[in-house]
Order: structure tokens, then C-alpha cells, then sequence
């Protein structure tokens, strides 16, 4: 089952992807609204509201307002040994919150006060069901689906302090979607990849990942309670901008496209943004 | 003007208080939803709801579900000077989750996974506008209020990786309240204390703070937009357990009292919980 959330005349509403079209879901303003149902896919299977187009419906981050987006850093094997690091003990985790998110076709928000936007194809992975404690064999079990995120980072910002979370949530930076994907449809070993203006930056199996969905939803579990509609990003591959001799950052105009074999892609076009008018 | 939030048998209830009385709000929560209607100085003055003694009431963390918490490290000159560092340039920021906080006389639980549970007694800034890109001389108009924090920090997992966060935001671990005090009755300089078992661990004058309320606001909202409700915790003095020779850490029994001048006293018990039977 794949879902989506669309922007109507009327507001948001959660859909279900039907062949090339998208089915409304009837009085559910997003995903995360609809996971907040134990019966959710129940619901999602009866949607029988209007009908859109896929191809061209304005499509919102796919579960618009998380209570928690947990992001995961350094979790690339490849991108780790790139580093000349040793593979990490325990996960490194920070946060991201709602206002960064943008939908997977919307500009990427470039503001006045970095010069350092770059860019880092994750897979996201979405609860369906509360989750605190919960082993790894059962964490399957608490994983509504995947989708596609890019953690764009404002690396000036990232680095001005000893932590990354003020380069890391920037407001409309970071696109998230286009389609929660159940994991019956979905493998780990899938093929995510970054583009920008069509060049190739990033390309991995996503099965190199360090930390699996299933073990970041039990550590993570282990520290607070996941709710239905929380996202973990999952960490990027090798390949981002500031790590390139010479360094490279999105400029106004480029097309950032990142896609995950089967999950679908993102495509954002960088805006910057000269005149910050209207703030008070 | 002191708000909180109460817990009733009927829920929880927005109160404002007068002498030793919290008066209900009627229909509103919690001062998190009281801070979302733009006249909540109009409907708090009119409130004539259920009466309690405050000395006995059961208070919920005053703003029980903020849409963001925003955590500074590294803010008091004192506790810079005394680790020999040059004061900092930005401010350094992490997330905390909402799942984290308790009431100002719930127990602080200790959970079986870490032996280094500290304390870090803070002041607390309350959004009561949204603010985006808001000057430092704009901020003040843009904060509701302060309130009492402790930024309890599990040091182990605080250090498992360089990032703060899975140390910073333990389900049921941070006391935040025990009122929301309007800033016609609070000035920066009042005294921020932290209690062991009645022995004091840190004490300072809140204008020992690097970064102040209003420049934090400022800063802050560079990044994303604060809404009503959004908490800023404005960093820890020196005199935490973890740099104490020898070092030194809550167990179960122990009482944390935090308290600013003013804005009221925070009084948790730490309890460990040895058995966490109920997990799935």
C-alpha cells in the first residue's frame, strides 16, 4: 500500500495510491492523522473519496507535522570507512522539527544567512503503532512504512557549536516523501540515490546502512515512547557537498532529486531567498 | 499574572492564580492552549472557573505538550570559567522532546539503562507569539513568561556519541514549572538554585546568563518560526553532579529541588524503576 497527503482547495487530506491515481481518504487531513488509527490500513483500504491524478497532484511532506523526527547521524558504512572512522557502537542521534519539512516537490528554502546548504539522501522510516521497549524482532511490527527524506543541512550552522541540531532545522528545508510505502512493498537493499541538476552525488544500497530500521526503532524506544506518525531518518551515504575537494553547496536554481528504488522521488528546486521582508 | 496547569478529575485544566487559589479556565486544557488564543492575557483575567488551593493541587507540567523544546548548552559565564573556556560566540543548541517532561512535584524517573541521571537546574522561556526572525529588541514582545526547568541529563548516553540528545530527552525525566509568570513579574537577576536532598548544587543569579532570553528568541528564530506555547531552556550554571569530584549522581529516594526567585519551586523525587514489565 503506498498513501500520500494532498493539497485541495479545502485543505490537506490523506490519500491511497490506486495505479496513477490517488483516492481521498475521506475526513483524514494527512497520514499522520490516519495512523493515528489502530485501524489505519483498514481505513486506507476503504478510501473511496475523490480522485486526483498522481502525476500532477500537489503533494504535502507525507505525514506534515510529526510529533518527533528523530535523525540519525553517521550510519553509512560506506561513508564511515570514506572517513577513515570505525564503525560506531550506538547510534548518533539528533533531532529535527515540523517546520523544516517541505513536500516533496515544493523549493527548497535557501536563506539569506547561510552560504553553506547542502544536501543528504536518507530513507525515512515512519511508526504505525506505539513503541517503547520493544526488541528488534518485534520492532517490524511498529513500522507503518518507509519514504524518502532529504536532511538538508545548513553546514556554517551545523558547525558553529559542538552540535548539529541549528544547521539541521531550518524552516521549509526538508523534503519528505513523496509516499509512505508499507513494508510488505518495501526491501532494505534498495538503491538510494541524490542528484543534483542530474549528476549522481550520492548512490548507495540502502542495506549498508550501519543501524537497520528495525534496531533504531528499539534503541530509540529505549528512551522515549515512538508515537504513530514519528519519523527516523535513517543517516546519509557519502557523497554530500561539504565533504567534496572542492566543497560544493546548492545554489539558486539547482534541482535536488532523491529517490529510493521502489519508495519514489523527490525533486526540489533551491530558492534563495535575498529579502527575508514580511519578518517582524 | 501566574498561570499553570492542573490535573482534575475531568482532565487537564488551564488556571490562573490569585493569592493561594488556581481558578480554572474554563474549556481551555492547559496553558499551552491558552497561549494559542492571541487575547489569552483577556481570557486569563476572566476566569472564574472551579477554585483549589494551590498548596494542594496537582500540578501537570505547565505547558504539558509544547510543540517545540529548544535546549542551550554552554550559557552561564560562571560555569564556562570555571571549565577555562572562551565564552561562545552562538549559542549551542539541542532538542528535547515533550515526552520528557513532568510535573513540578511528579517523580523523576530513573530508568534501568543508566547510572549517570544528573540534574540541571534552568530558567525557562515561554513563547506567547509566533516569532520569525524577530530582533533582539522585538523578542521581549514575543515571550510570555518564565518558568522553573531541570534539564535532567542521563551523562552516559549523553556521551555515547557526539551528539547531546539521546542524554537529554528521557521519557518522564524533566520537571518543568511550577507556574508560568507574565514578565511584568519577573526580572532577569533573580536567583536560579538547584537542591540535593536539601543540600544546595548550584546557585547563580540568572544574569549570570551568556546569551539572554531575548537574544536567544532572536537567534532562535533565524532558523524556524517559534509558536506560542514553544519553550526555550536557557542552559545550566555550573555545579552539576557529572564535574564534581568525585562525581555524583540522583538515586532512587533522592529529592531535586529547583527553584528561581519568584517563579516557584520544583520539588521531584527520583525513583528508579527497576522492573519496565509492560513493555512490548
Amino acid at each position: 500500500m503506498k498513501l500520500a497527503t494532498i493539497r485541495t482547495v479545502s485543505g490537506t487530506s490523506a490519500a491511497v495510491v490506486r495505479g496513477d491515481e490517488l483516492i481521498e481518504i475521506a475526513g483524514v487531513p494527512d497520514v499522520g492523522a490516519l495512523l493515528a488509527a489502530p485501524d489505519w490500513q483498514s481505513v486506507a483500504t476503504a478510501a473511496d473519496g475523490a480522485r486526483h491524478q498522481a502525476a500532477a497532484a500537489d503533494l504535502a511532506p507525507v505525514v506534515p507535522h510529526p510529533g518527533k523526527i528523530v535523525c540519525v547521524g553517521l550510519n553509512y558504512r560506506n561513508h564511515i570507512k570514506e572517513m577513515g572512522r570505525e564503525l560506531p557502537e550506538f547510534p548518533t542521534l539528533f533531532a529535527k522539527y515540523p517546520e523544516a519539512l517541505i513536500g516533496p516537490r515544493d523549493d527548497i528554502e535557501l536563506p539569506a544567512e547561510s552560504d553553506q546548504v547542502d544536501w543528504e539522501a536518507e530513507l525515512a522510516v515512519v511508526i504505525g503503532k506505539p513503541a517503547r521497549r520493544v526488541s528488534e524482532a518485534a520492532a517490524a511490527d511498529h513500522i507503518a512504512g518507509y519514504a524518502v527524506l532529504n536532511d538538508v543541512t545548513m553546514r556554517d550552522y551545523q558547525y558553529r557549536t559542538p552540535q548539529w541540531f541549528q544547521g539541521k532545522t531550518w524552516e521549509n528545508s526538508t523534503p519528505f516523501g513523496p509516499y509512505l510505502v508499507t513494508p510488505d512493498e518495501f526491501a532494505l537493499g534498495a538503491i538510494l540515490r541524490g542528484q543534483v541538476d542530474g549528476r549522481t552525488v550520492q548512490e548507495v544500497p540502502t542495506s549498508d546502512l550501519v543501524f537497520s530500521p528495525a534496531q533504531l526503532v528499539a534503541y530509540i524506544s529505549t528512551i522515549f515512547t515512538l508515537q504513530p506518525g514519528d519519523v527516523i531518518a535513517t543517516g546519509t551515504p557519502g557523497g554530500v557537498g561539504h565533504a567534496r575537494k572542492p566543497a560544493e553547496y546548492l545554489s539558486h536554481g539547482n534541482l535536488l532529486s532523491t529517490s529510493i528504488d521502489g519508495l519514489g522521488k523527490l525533486q526540489n528546486r533551491a530558492v534563495k531567498v535575498v529579502d527575508h521582508a514580511g519578518a517582524n
